[in-house]
């Protein structure tokens, strides 16, 4: 049997994934940019708006035709042709006189304000009072104040929401730069191993991996190949890997979590040619078996064998790995958001290990947020379903007492 | 100029919207149900597992053989063949009896236990010696623990994660009842829009509230389907509304934000047949503009004409209300998550208005998270761009003092 020869710490298996470059970027058309992230400056192209416009319902004026105006002393002005959408004026506003101008309007050449309908009355046939005084660029919004052509508009590493893909789309940006989508070859190997679509002979067990890995993989952007199930043959495996390696960035297996399962991965990646072997275990838990090599550019990780192990690793260290070759910063765990919470029971924890404790979130009697640990053998995929979320106890501590406040990492 | 005639709370709004019955549950793949909800209750189908295995490698021994076994006093048992993966052990254990087994197999007839390889050593030929003992059960995931055949595997509501469609997968539940995505008409209108893709004459700009709505709309679950920007025109309006709802379960708005286009889009959906308006304006800001309508089972949802208005109102309403047509609870604001932090300056409200501030998150000296109120002016999607959240000040409140401690829904 072989022994783990290269454990290291989570701390320097998360500085080994970092270590891989970034993926290339590619162009894709704006509407399918959804939560893709910027792989290099956007300059801005023009000013936006390319005119003062005006910000509500009222006329156009200069500013000065209006000081000192009021409900008992109004200043009159003479109504010039009223803006229309989507035509720019032709006509000037000169001293003492004023255009309807609608919502979003551009302002006329001389206005330099708008003065809202609500301060104005009608006057004699062709004239109106204005009631109020108003600012210069009052209810205006001024050309190039939105964005101003020549700056940067979005930076390296910005990950597109619904508001900057508007955005681009008023500067008329329609394609836009992104790290490519990371392809991720699912890798699932042991002879007890069936397919989820047929019907396990009594010692056999259907590949609930690829499944739960694959999904991960497309929720943190990766496109997945599933790979057909690779039987404990040492030559196999190494093809697969090889037929994977070929045509994706990142290969995960899982198999087995006897020692024999493990070796058997271990002597198919190291069998494969230019491979450098980064990690064979990791001190945490649950996850220890867990290997990481490379090859070129190309990452293989080999998870452990235990659904649930194999689980919380992608959770800790692929997801937040295929986010990073995409452009995200990489940091330790799931990419989901951290919420405090009270841990309900006094947790237990091995010094020298980073223990990852999976936890449901409850509420108290006073609606405080409470963790309760989820228990169970590291074989039930149930305690995965049943948690919300995981809490992580450093490497040397020995556990934390119930009541403390804790950090969970949803998921 | 039509009077805001229909104006509600934004409570009253969101029990508008949940007045509007859930979509029907549709079967897909197990693959494509990612992130997906259940429309129905999922009964297991089988003992998972089928029998009981090994949670180590180690021996499958009767615990009884193994009582009072220490290092000094090993018990000492006669080795069977060993378990293989994939296969049923065929053989029995009897007593006085061990049989090798790996992480994973299935228990021999007779073994009720598995003692670990590390607390074993090899004896003369054909026997081990066990230096520890076993309790019952120990080391062995029994039959039916992962799930019980006819139990409730997972609730109608439940969104599935990687860890559900694993654990369906091992059960070999390879399709599942899963509530329909909501297709969603998105309408631009108004006689200065033309598409991203070309250029504005003076006068014109480009249609950004299509892509950052249906980008909002993919977010939610949804999907979207564009349509052709119509014109300031009611009765071309009208049919490209008739249109959306006769291919839709939700059909979004947008125009301009002058009192004109307003009465255009209300005149329009008030011609629909049989429709009924369930809001126009709601005691909001930004966003009071907002028409709500149902024909049928269909919901028009008019966004306000200011596309920073628009998208608040999407994100506060919109998105909420797809989250819900899918199956989840109903509940304002967006699906972001919730952090607390220190509001950076004062802000202002007015009394009757539920208000909603963006804001930037920034860290302070000591790490602290600061909430940053972004400023700006009501047409300036900049200020979405530049926000990482938004606060809620409530209806009655005047304001919230600079040092509070403010709820920040991201988005």
């Amino acid at each position: 049997m072989t022994e783990f020869f290269h454990v290291i710490t989570a701390d320097r298996f998360l500085e080994c994934l970092g270590g891989f470059p970034r993926l290339a970027g590619e162009t894709v058309p704006l509407d399918d940019a959804l939560g893709r992230t910027l792989s290099r400056d956007l300059a801005c192209p023009e000013d936006l708006p390319e005119g003062a416009r005006s910000t509500v319902d009222g006329f156009a004026v200069r500013a000065r035709d209006t000081f000192g105006a009021s409900d008992s002393i109004p200043a009159l002005l003479t109504l010039g042709p009223p803006v229309l959408m989507g035509e720019l004026p032709r006509f000037e506003i000169g001293a003492g006189e004023a255009a309807p101008i609608p919502t979003g309007g551009f302002l006329p050449p001389g206005a330099d304000a708008v003065v809202m309908v609500e301060y104005t009355n009608p006057a004699e046939a062709g004239s109106i009072e204005v009631t109020r005084p108003v600012t210069e660029k009052a209810n205006v919004l001024e050309r190039g104040e939105d964005a101003l052509s020549g700056t940067t508009l979005l930076a390296t590493g910005k990950v597109l929401r619904p508001q900057e893909l508007g955005f681009l789309a008023a500067l008329g940006i329609i394609e836009v730069p992104v790290y490519r989508r990371p392809r991720v070859g699912v890798i699932s190997s042991g002879d007890e191993i069936v397919p989820m679509d047929r019907r396990p002979r009594p010692g056999q067990v259907r590949d609930a991996n690829s499944h739960a890995i694959s999904a991960l993989v497309r929720e943190s952007g990766g496109i997945p190949t599933l790979f057909d199930i690779v039987p404990d043959d040492v030559a196999r495996l190494e093809r697969t890997l090889g037929e994977a390696l070929a045509a994706a960035d990142v290969v995960t297996m899982s198999g087995g979590s006897s020692v024999g399962a493990r070796d058997l991965m271990l002597q198919a990646v190291s069998r494969l040619p230019e491979v450098e072997l980064l990690a064979h275990g990791i001190a945490i838990r649950p996850g220890k078996p867990t290997l990481l090599a490379r090859q070129g550019e190309n990452a293989v990780v080999g998870l452990p064998g235990h659904p649930v192990s194999a689980l919380v690793i992608a959770q800790i260290f692929l997801a937040p790995f295929l986010r990073y070759l995409q452009g995200a910063p990489l940091a330790k765990g799931p990419a989901g958001h951290r919420v405090q919470a009270v841990l309900a029971t006094s947790v237990h924890s091995t010094i020298g290990l980073e223990e990852y404790i999976r936890v449901r979130l409850e509420r108290d009697g006073e609606g405080n947020a409470v963790a309760r640990p989820v228990f169970g053998k590291s074989g039930m995929l149930s305690t995965m379903v049943r948690a919300d979320g995981i809490i992580r106890i450093p490497m040397n501590a020995e556990g934390l007492p119930g009541g403390e406040v804790v950090d969970v990492i949803e998921f």
